[in-house]
């Protein structure tokens, strides 16, 4: 039996979706009568504090968000296998965010809108693609495909991550010891990490001054996609205030929504978007978790099973 | 001999430029003493109403622009081959603004910027680059190479040429009977024409009324990156008022700069940049037609000759 236990979602419309993927399967949501001993899988999404209990055979929980940091700190959470999502269309919708950030702060956006305004024709050129390098933290899933993407485009790419890696035509760097290294060649910093007790507030003052200072006319950028509490929007703000950075994008806040008095709302080189960078859809969500269910009961291993030890 | 003949831009420079890469061969600008018959190449930009005054030993007129529109029109103007300028750098910075523009468009930074400045948080999600259709005029150098990048981002592409063209997962339409089919499932309209009796005035309000109009939220958007003529600015500010068009990215304007009256200037979904889209380096610029004019010397025959009769 799977049950379905989805917050601030349509779970009706999920539920009739996996019961039309399913078919014998039994789909179960909150309000209905069953035994909680015959649920074999939870899929969820911000579970409330009861969501696990009495589910004494669970075989594996199913993570709507590809992002499983919240659901880790879930004081309920039981022993079983956690599996996240992982979709072509997901990471197709982060890269589109991730490239249309990146391209603008190069073609220097900010600077044409201020002329604009003032109504100045100042023949600024940007430079080539190749002459900026984009530094990646994070080069899972999404950090891969939007590495590859840029790259096609023509920039010089480098990326981060905890063990080493090896992409065609992408720096590598991996490690804490090569963090320095890997900001001190970046000009645009995009963030897709995992939020994990090592990656918290990643993205600060001490940060931002190791980025490359005599590359992008107008100061470094960063763009941050990945989780709020990544960032902190002090530091953002005096960074951009004190020109430290020349502008940033930011998906993703401290608080969400945006508290109406965050003075991030009026920076003019800040680019607010409302936490949509990239969402889960039901179609490929429901054939993703259905395709995972069948093949496990066929006896097939889980596959994209989040390591709690690393914390993603 | 080689003769220089550069307006608006720094002759000395790029005179230096060729003695040091052509060696022996003789190289001279306007005010120098030499015989006008010893003249075989003319490099020029913007030439003087006199540029081509008793040359009559011409081989070739050497283009720095990669469109020869204004050239064609010279009045004094000699029969001799036109080479224009084909450069993989500045077709790689043209590919850099097309795409920087289409993805602001397709992320609909209009809107979320306008959120921003109301301090709105409002979960609006973009389609996915494959549910957006690029429209481009012109598939020559410049739009080829958009067409192959787009195409690499995920996006759904077709084109536009005068001859049929095949190219790789780009739905190709050719001649002006299939103009309208092309308009029609076009979200997103990029042009990248060369300017000729066909092609000015060809972005115009019927223009605008034919592009898909239940596809991008917001409405269709047009992308101006090859000549001014090419647009009817009233036209423009006729369709971004009353939403045919929902933006507009204008690199090139009917007169250049843009008049401070323009009402162009404070239309905000109207992205304004003061022509700047792709420059010629010096530097590929004179490897280029150096390469030209010794190979030519060697007997080699001529490339990249702008035919007359098309205009281009
Ligand atoms: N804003 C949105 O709409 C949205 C949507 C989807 C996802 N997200 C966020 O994006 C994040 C990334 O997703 P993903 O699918 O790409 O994750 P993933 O496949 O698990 O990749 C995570 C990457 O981060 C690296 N990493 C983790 N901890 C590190 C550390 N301490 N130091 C250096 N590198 C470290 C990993 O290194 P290794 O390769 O060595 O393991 C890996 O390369 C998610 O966790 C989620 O929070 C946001
Ligand atoms: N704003 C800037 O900074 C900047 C910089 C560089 C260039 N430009 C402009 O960009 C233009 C294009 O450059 P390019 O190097 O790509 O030129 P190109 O290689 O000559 O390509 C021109 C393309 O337009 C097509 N075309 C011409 N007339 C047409 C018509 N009447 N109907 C349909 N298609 C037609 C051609 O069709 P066929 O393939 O069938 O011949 C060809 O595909 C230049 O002419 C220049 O004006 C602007």
């Amino acid at each position: 039996m799977l049950l379905l236990h989805l917050s601030d979602v349509d779970e009706a419309s999920w539920a009739e979706r996996f019961r039309r993927a399913l078919g014998d399967y039994p789909v179960v949501r909150r309000g209905d009568r069953f035994d909680p001993a015959d649920v074999r899988y939870i899929f969820v999404w911000k579970p409330k504090q009861e969501a696990f209990d009495n589910l004494g055979n669970l075989k594996a929980i199913l993570s709507l968000g590809a992002g499983v940091d919240a659901l880790l700190q879930h004081p309920g959470l039981p022993d079983a296998p956690i599996v996240r999502f992982v979709d072509e269309d997901l990471t197709q919708r982060m890269s589109d965010y991730v490239i249309a950030h990146v391209t603008m702060h190069h073609r220097r956006f900010s600077r044409f809108q201020q002329d604009q305004k003032a109504r100045r024709w100042t023949q600024y050129y940007p430079p080539a693609a190749s002459e900026t390098t984009v530094g990646i933290l994070g080069l899972g899933v999404l950090g891969q495909d939007a590495a590859k993407k840029l790259k096609g485009l023509g920039f010089t790419v480098r990326g981060w991550s905890r063990s080493a890696k090896q992409l065609d035509g992408v720096e590598c760097y991996s490690g804490e010891s090569r963090f320095i290294d890997f900001l001190n060649g970046t000009d645009i910093l995009v963030n897709l990490l995992p939020l994990t007790p090592e990656t918290t507030g990643i993205l600060n003052y001490e940060t931002f001054l190791q980025l490359r200072r005599d590359g992008l006319d107008g100061g470094p950028v960063i763009i941050n996609a990945a989780r709020g509490r990544h960032q902190k929007e002090a530091d953002i703000v005096r960074a951009l205030k004190d020109g430290t950075l020349g502008a940033a994008s930011l998906d993703v806040f401290e608080v969400e929504p945006l508290p109406e008095d965050s003075p991030l709302w009026q920076i003019e080189t800040c680019y607010i978007t409302p936490h949509i960078a990239a969402i889960s859809s039901e179609r490929t969500g429901v054939e993703y978790f259905s395709r995972i269910i069948r093949q496990h009961e066929d006896g097939a291993p889980l596959i994209n099973v989040v390591d709690r030890t690393r914390g993603y």
